[in-house]
């Protein structure tokens, strides 16, 4: 007997985290310079294994290491909040279509008649 | 005997931080809301001390901490950061031309003859 599967519900997306966002900025301004982790993290007067787990978003940069980073990739904090913004805006957007997405999806399948057939969606 | 008074040097603007124009930015946002910091404290999950240092840049908040104070003002992050982008944008462009008038003044100043007489600036 076949049996109707269920379409999964729409994941609650995750709040971003600022410190997740901000990392990200930073590793992708230090991989556009090409530049390593060893060089920048010297001229910031961090370890470099510290540098690392900020930009992994592993751990939260006081606002002095923020600026001393910001400033050993050469920017200016409202460049770094700024690109950060606009990730965030960018990811939201992302978000909103997903959303639209799989809303239409769930309406799609919610219009097929299933007698007694399986369906399975690959999202 | 008259001697001219030096102008002084333009001081080196100390570089902005992120949890003072971050504060502001909570602050002004609950003030706008007209709430109070035990109410938005409360919504938040923190203590309104701690709150009220974060307003004041005192303390860095976490960025789940972030998130909560976020929500709690029925905002989501990308607005808090793209205001706290806007407000050091604003505050570049304060300081550049606050330069630039101290420039000019110091410009004017070394143009006139002292000639013993005593020159006394107020900026």
């Amino acid at each position: 007997m076949g049996k109707v599967v269920e379409f999964p519900r729409t994941p609650r997306t995750a709040k971003p985290l600022w410190r997740n966002e901000l990392g990200e900025v930073l590793r992708g301004e230090r991989l556009a310079q090409e530049r390593i982790l060893t060089e920048v993290a010297g001229t910031a007067g961090v370890s470099p294994q510290y540098l690392s787990e900020i930009e992994r978003g592993r751990k939260e940069p006081s606002s002095e290491v923020l600026g001393a980073v910001t400033e050993a990739l050469g920017l200016e904090l409202v460049e770094v909040v700024h690109r950060v913004a606009d990730s965030l805006r960018a990811r939201r957007e992302l978000e909103r279509r997903e959303a639209e997405r799989r809303e239409r999806l769930e309406r799609e399948v919610s219009f097929t008649p299933a007698r007694g057939s399986a369906y399975l969606l690959a999202a």
